[in-house]
């Protein structure tokens, strides 16, 4: 990998990686085509003791995003309050009184997929589509996130890297490699294979929780090696998702570069990415009962076009 | 029940109702206390064949809201577009063009469940809370949606009334009695109980797919009969859904009433309801197998202070 | 002009009627540029009573809009309330209390100037430049709003050619063209000329305010006929508003259309243009005094890359 | 004044200010009362050259505000692009492209006046009103900005105490009091009075053009001394608008406070406060020519029930 060269690296990886007419020309779902009802029979049969976790970040206005690409936090607005309910000022008969909320947000503003239409390598799309005419103004017209609705849900793996390799947290432009997603995987005692959602764990997220955001918005952080691409396109997984704002490592590992894994993976690998989780809790559960794999429902919100969705996250143990 | 004193029968179904107090003064939950973890291996152990349904509307412009007290439908708008990367306009590296997307909408705009900060009695809210100091302009202080975040996963069961007593589709106005629910389950061949989520098919959304919203939202509807609420409160069900805007029957069975059902199952019973659901494709399906039951994902997202939520609830069978 | 041909028509009034370079090649003013301090002197020496009129539709959900390219009517929403504050349930000090409020709202949803970069021809926008470079996802990079901020303030002059030539209003599909502007400005006996705004006053909207919204938005509707580009160009005016959604006659005079008349004043005239102006109170003053000219101030708000901005037009006489 | 009562303090002020029941128990104008044609006359005749200059900041995500009562930037986005249009993506005929756009945005945000339903004095608002009723989850039911939109249009002065007592800029927390107001006028040449729009310059905007915007947001700041609520009464202003965040000093000059002259000026004098006005361009015009008394138009969004507005006010010399 030669630092000084991103675009020979990303087209490289690009090509051996590459996913593009595995499931015919009209494919929506890319790496979701691995997560098979024989996978979510694996993962229900996970539910042992039936506790549920989420694993989201509150929605709010105290969210680490600072305006970076008009990526503001969500803002919640009532439009109806008890306040004004209980002052009897609602045209309401017979004491029945209610409230209402809006909220506006970016989808890319907390925990969230990015959808298939989110990243393009050199005008190119999931599955080779142009980017002009698949995400245009009237948001993705192809691979919209409405496509994956009824699908994330099954079987998922946690790989608690900061716990196995950085004795709880990783530190920022920590690259993490296969070798470190093995060990740990190895050290857990879990399989990772095809159609597995798999939840990375670096640790930053408890760091920013103990110390407040910071730059955790687009600044340093650990996050997979560039070189992972091989591992995330020859495991199958169905899709991954990390504690971080932005999955990969950064500063990048090239000597000036933006977001390189992410050119390979979601135009080309079709894989699908989840970001800003909050996975605290369940790691620590299972660092407790050193059980590592569980049900995941991770549905997005099926909002018509759109290239990414918050999400609440469920895992059951 | 007097059609000519909805306060009369709402007071009287309030106070045969009540679980104040039930889970202690501190409780922010209500029905969701009845969905146990145990409740979640049952579920679990209905995923047979793995395959999932979304239960969501779309999330878009084409939505049934016609503006009624604010209540728009979802504006999603794109921040960046693949367009714009595909013509060169993004100031990014080595090829990666990205695209970003918004959303400003109403938390009861689609498919959502109402929180127990949504519907108050005589200023009160759930467990006796007053409902000035619980929800005002800030959002819910004390039961917003965020606290539900990891409950909503366990069994679910669909009962298809529009299909077996409306042969398809109940007709507007139509109201479903506890005796239609028994008899629902019954032909179904499925028990209700303790901390099940209840589906509930009217067969009103087929027909606004079919021929248009029209007054889908605020408009004449099949719902619960205000008399259901001993049911609702004797079954300990943790949540219930329906495939139309507003849960109970509509026109309401009082002479002049506003969701007089509403007024007693959140602010007293502090059961989560469920409006808007898409139970078309899973009701198809139950009505091929015959099986009626199975695991059923639905969180909402923990948008802090919220009084409901946007949900793509995931069942699996 | 051949009803079969708008492309080639539009053309030759494009050909016709371009200002392409007039104001050298970094022009983000158009038409503006003709309203020049001398003409602010000429304005105030109008104001007589100094009686002051809006010109401007109430912004709230009850405008016309109906989701026409995801154009809504503005949503507001509070933050803090009046209520909560009576209440005592904001957090300051010595009896203070406050209310803030929020608006989401398409810049095209009420009374407003089109910006320079709201239309193209043929990917072309307003002095020759490429369109695809000019308006992005980012915003109008070039022309945005904000560069007229300080110059819309000047003499105008009211046509109210509902009166003159329709009896009070002109039906729908009325295509008003340079004789009944003539006439019209005869009849009033008011001169138009260089670097004046001219509202034209076609009734529709009083016909609105009487009988409901109906298609205001986007049916048919009395406007300028296509004919009337060279009167626009040749008179030199520096604006011109109407009472109705879209400026020109609707349907528009070809076969096959989509407000033409558009297509060539903004990117070839660099004209600036005003929609859903509220001229019935002025108009009716003016049919009163006999004056029709005044003072014009008609700032847009400066948003940065706007296409367009709300805008409250203020008339004194 | 006692450091240590401003409830005290503000009690008495706003018995020796109240313009409660000057214009009627359905006032809803305030001191706009005082802006009559007459003024406008005046004001017109102020027009000497014709120049005019946009007292507004940019409307962009670039502002002052960090989320303080989740008052956020603008955030504006595109509906429909020149990129789309260039490449062919819209379903327009004969060559037509268009852009539209959208914003979100709390009315306080940037360049603003401040409406009667804005600030509450112990549970009151303006003329005496329970500010409970008043402003609500649904707006400003009584004194909404929408009543002022005719209105803002005269004679206006301004005072440059940043050039005149403080050499260009006064520093943060420096009080302006009656005799720096009336000083500066004196040294202008220019009288102050009956009905007259005041824009009082401290400099502070200069400061954060110059250094960036620190917290200008509701940090330290010059601005109008609490002492001066008696000459804002007997001067009977129309209204006053400042380059600050705040319009009086901060921190404010009691011990432990929050706005207590805002607490007096709106809810007790029914005084029109505008914020965040940029004087800069006209100021240094004014220095020039040495004349300070300008023609002011100043009309708000004529938003339904809002409690403030966004504006670009425009003053012509």
């Amino acid at each position: 990998m030669n630092r000084d060269d991103p675009e020979g690296a990303i087209a490289a990886a690009a090509r051996s990686c590459s996913n593009w007419g595995r499931w015919g020309e009209d494919d929506r779902l890319g790496t979701l085509n691995h997560l098979t009802p024989d996978k979510r029979r694996q993962g229900a049969a996970l539910v042992r003791r039936g506790d549920s976790f989420s694993l989201s970040l509150p929605f709010d206005m105290n969210g680490p995003q600072k305006g970076w690409r008009r990526r503001t936090n969500p803002v919640h607005t009532m439009l109806d309050t008890g306040t004004d309910a209980a002052a009897g000022l609602q045209d309401f008969p017979h004491g029945i009184g209610g409230a209402d909320d809006v909220i506006t947000m970016p989808l890319q503003c907390c925990t969230q997929w990015d959808g298939l239409g989110h990243i393009f390598d050199h005008g190119r799309a999931w599955n080779g589509r142009d980017a002009a005419t698949t995400v245009t103004s009237q948001g993705d017209l192809v691979t919209g996130i409405e496509h994956m609705a009824a699908h994330v849900a099954g079987r998922a793996v946690l790989l608690d890297v900061g716990r196995v390799v950085g004795g709880g947290e990783l530190p920022d432009g920590f690259a993490i490699t296969e070798a470190h997603l093995v060990t740990t995987a190895e050290t857990h005692g879990v399989a990772v294979g095809r159609g597995d959602v798999v939840l990375v764990r670096t640790g930053q997220l408890a760091r920013a929780k103990r110390d407040g955001w910071g730059d955790y918005a687009g600044g340093p952080a650990p996050g997979l090696s560039f070189t992972t691409a091989e591992w995330l396109h020859r495991s199958e997984i169905a899709a991954i998702a990390t504690d971080t704002w932005g999955f990969e490592v950064r500063p990048n590992e090239f000597a000036e570069a933006f977001q390189p894994l992410h050119q390979v993976v979601i135009p080309h690998i079709g894989l699908l990415v989840g970001e800003m989780w909050d996975l605290e809790a369940l790691a620590e559960d299972c660092a407790r009962d050193g059980v590592h794999e569980f049900w995941l429902s991770a549905a997005p919100l099926p909002i018509t076009g759109a290239v990414g969705s918050p999400v609440n996250p469920i895992a059951v143990k």
